[in-house]
């Protein structure tokens, strides 16, 4: 029986997502108490890795074992077990054994979140990037645009990046201000590492009049990563949800 | 010079606003800080106190000192000398000397957060209340109503609560859902100890079922403390603003 999962995690005290010897990671928590609750050995598969710091309100994994499982009592027993890790199953569903979080993904929405204010945060603290400098949303989104469509990325994407190639598809990338919050959105089937993180530090770089827009469409247009502004810090990133 | 401070804080790790003993508090911090960086023993006087776990978005003091200060700079000291505790200084202002942050206050905001999901917060532990049962937002609204104007709060009142008489104008009271939030804004001149989180737990109670509104309605007017809900955990208020 495979089952799919919605997963949520404060990614603060995790070194990201995978699994690695002696360090916390989400996947290692929950193959655990999975393989506690249902007393097989677990092997989750996630829709993508996040990295340290870096948050999900809907990551999405899958697994199988031999024995069929009530979804909503599996659900409660995995969520007392994990505690007082910060992670939560939202959901678990039986899927078909053709299901892979993974390679069944057809998009993929992160959500970057920068606080712009003169003062730190306090109650967002790890949740945030916090940039002082007043931010132009208008002219972000007026670069981001350009990113919209099949491109090269090679301005964006880290060195430690191990896709194939540097083109990716962006769906949909919006720049929108609620307040003293700016929200970064993207969705692409699929993402370089550090894309996301890449490209929002580029765009605060125009938000804050480092760069023109034109600035920024060169450094893009360059495909060169040393043209690129910095990467944003990992604690503003989420990990919202993958459409399949 | 008197000046006017606005404070966020995250109550998670503070034993409340008000200063005590060998006891880690919001009022002592920040008078560590500022006395500090302005090198007087300074006193600041909030608006109003809050308990322990108890957060603020707009938490509000004022001080006296000899020297006249530049107010961004100030902040700015004072927001570095309070790290690492989760509490900041959004901005301070020169006042007028009868300026008083609890005696001048015309209006105070609390926020209520409730998560009402079947599984527990990830992202937003110590945030919000988690309710596990489905909550009707439109029922709660129509209990919260009768609240509306002067009243004998007598069963929202904590046995603690010093003040002379039990009764409270409310001018607002506002129950939304936001996706699987629901929200409780309260505005009133001043509140009885306790007052919003002993509302917000019996408007859970018609939330749940587990009231009719007219059993609410009985409670209230019973106006013993007796016949009230459940106090709601301090972890979903936010003293939001003060209004002068």
């Amino acid at each position: 029986m495979r089952y799919k999962l919605i997963i949520e995690y404060d990614g603060t005290p995790f070194c990201g997502w995978q699994k690695q010897q002696g360090q916390l990671t989400v996947q290692e928590v929950l193959e655990q108490a999975l393989s506690t609750a249902v007393r097989e050995s677990i092997v989750l598969h996630g829709s993508g890795r996040t990295d340290t710091g870096v948050h999900a309100l809907g990551q999405v994994a899958h697994f199988d074992c031999q024995q069929e499982q009530n979804a909503n009592r599996l659900r409660e027993s995995v969520n007392a077990l994990v505690r007082p890790n910060p992670v939560v199953v939202k959901a678990i569903e039986p899927v078909s054994d053709d299901f892979h979080a993974r390679f069944s993904a057809k998009q993929r929405e992160y959500l970057y979140r920068i606080q712009n204010t003169p003062y730190p945060p306090a109650l967002e603290t790890n949740r945030v990037w916090w940039v002082h400098t007043s931010l132009d949303e208008t002219k972000m989104q007026q670069a981001a645009n350009m990113l919209i469509g099949k491109h090269d990325l090679s301005t964006f994407r880290a060195a430690q990046c191990q896709a194939k190639s540097p083109v990716k598809t962006i769906d949909e990338i919006s720049v929108s201000r609620i307040g003293d919050y700016i929200d970064v959105r993207i969705k692409a089937r699929s993402f370089l590492y550090h894309q996301v993180r890449n490209i929002v530090g580029s765009l605060a770089y125009v938000g804050s009049g480092k760069w023109s827009v034109a600035d920024f469409q060169s450094a893009f247009e360059a495909c060169d990563r040393r043209r690129g502004g910095e990467t944003a810090p990992a604690c503003g990133l989420y990990f919202v949800s993958v459409r399949y």
